[in-house]
């Protein structure tokens, strides 16, 4: 009687591809039921090339894979950059990568693998991926930010990925705080990412330290006009008790915080999840971005809500993306 | 043959209490599975009285509308002031009522009536009437902002209600659009409503009214001291083309435009709702709220969105109340 059993693990549903595109990197993962990653490879994607091409180097990276299965693969999935439709796979544009404009990714890599093909937002993804086995296991509703050279990110609501009408949403990194505020990579002012994104912080550091009466570690570290002060240094720094870098990392929470405790009020998720590099700083982050939360978020939603760091490293796209053909 | 259909309709699940729980008055209707409201009571809350008296308040006019309707009824929704949960009907607490701490309204109005009673924040009722009946009907994603006083409205989303962890959620006027704003009546600083509900709109037109040189019509409609200066009057001004009206509202539309546009990444919605009186003087607000999303978020989804007056007027409680114990 044991047989069925062991077939059912074994099932064709069991298994499937996770590619995640970036725009250096082209990183694929076999991906089993339980989110283990049974193989992986990895290809440049060589953006100059266009999605073609490109699009022949994901096919190629998921029959190698594929070919190494032991036994029927279900679908793949894809994170892709840029906004895109996910019920069919297009991509509207991506600001990184020439030529992508209104380009079915989805049917273009379904031709060549031959087999069904889910495409979705890769910060999305990586939301998807901390759901199921991350720092957002065993909830219903939680919200990521990955914190680095923008804000990235997705949120969860009673177990489905929030989207939009026709085009992925959940961009985190692009809630307003401040409606006359500095200049956001996206286009318009005062998004969370234009403070808290690496730049933000660099700027906020870079005049801090600059005031006259400022005495920190960072000035030796960074080299004297700070040109490798980067927010690992400020870590550095900030773990040596160095006031400066403590206090950057204060106010990175504080204005974290204003923009978390907006998502408080639109979501009362159980969690919110920070990950990205700046994560290993939560010892310092963390307290303040706690504070404003609390000074600004309504109550019960303020009260219920953790603060936590994400638990999944790189292979949180790859494995998010598998996700998105895996039954639930 | 036609008697199964006209059975059908009758149905025992084709009716409705809707009851609207407010401040000064408690309305009610019975309201049939197409949105008719079939008959309506009102009679006032008496709020002093806490929250025993007012549920037996409550029951009574449901049962004074039961005892007239044609069949039987499904149940009771009812749409209440502060943050619940709508899974049991317990009420957190409410701003402006004392004496409803963890208050529960779905299990003691289901006691009184006897029947089902599922209970949800007011504004949201509102967005679901909206979403069911009026300018968001036909959509799968929409958010209805109601300026006034303060700012409530909800969001929907694929079909459903935005809410939180056992918490209502949705609270749009509560975003921060800057983190060193005016203070906002939920104790947090710089929300949308601490810019854009009435004392807001206010504030910032009599600060250019005081200009010296301002030359308006507003001084002679509001008294010498502004004393009687409200959104409305400041519309009337509009209508006769006066200038410094005019830049209240495009001012007021600009900031709005920054909230909604963090929405609009957020949740990539179809069409956005603007409810409550000022939505009368949309001519002059709706065309800078526009301009704003244009500039601040991002395409696909800022291109998409349609901005629209909201349809439904006194009846959107009862309504979106009703809605929530009316079969999908």
């Amino acid at each position: 009687m044991a047989v069925p059993c062991l077939a059912a693990v074994d099932s064709p549903v069991s298994r499937a591809l996770g590619i995640d595109l970036g725009g250096t990197n082209i990183k694929a993962g076999l991906v089993a039921a339980n989110g283990t990653v049974l193989a992986q490879a990895e290809t440049p994607t060589l953006a100059h090339e266009g999605p073609d091409a490109i699009v022949g180097r994901m096919a190629q990276l998921g029959r190698q894979l594929l070919a190494g299965a032991p036994g029927p693969v279900l679908g793949a999935g894809v994170g892709s950059p840029g906004p895109l439709d996910p019920s069919t796979g297009t991509l509207y544009f991506t600001p990184n990568m020439p030529g992508w404009n209104d380009y079915p990714l989805g049917t273009r890599l379904a031709e060549r693998l031959g087999m069904k093909v889910v495409v979705e937002n890769d910060a999305n993804c990586a939301a998807l991926a901390e759901y199921w086995l991350g720092a957002g296991r065993g909830t219903r509703t939680m919200i990521l930010l990955t914190l680095g050279t923008g804000i990235g990110g997705g949120i969860i609501l009673d177990g489905k990925l929030v989207n939009g009408a026709r085009v992925t949403a959940g961009e985190v990194g692009h809630i307003a705080i401040s409606w006359d505020g500095p200049k956001c990579g996206c286009g318009s002012r005062g998004c969370l990412e234009a403070y808290c994104g690496t730049a933000g912080i660099l700027a906020r550091a870079r005049e801090l330290l600059d005031k006259p009466g400022t005495v920190s570690l960072l000035r030796d570290l960074a080299g004297p006009d700070l040109e490798k002060l980067t927010p690992a240094l400020i870590g550095s720094a900030a773990r040596k008790g160095d006031g400066p870098a403590l206090s950057i990392f204060k106010e990175t929470g504080r204005l974290l915080g204003v923009g978390i405790a907006s998502l408080v009020n639109l979501f009362a998720p159980e969690v919110v999840i920070i990950g990205g590099g700046i994560a290993a700083n939560a010892d310092w982050l963390f307290p303040a971005v706690r504070e404003e939360i609390r000074r600004r978020a309504m109550r019960p939603g303020s009260e219920q809500v953790r603060l936590v760091a994400a638990e999944l490293g790189n292979h949180a796209g790859i494995v998010g993306a598998a996700r998105l053909v895996l039954p639930a």
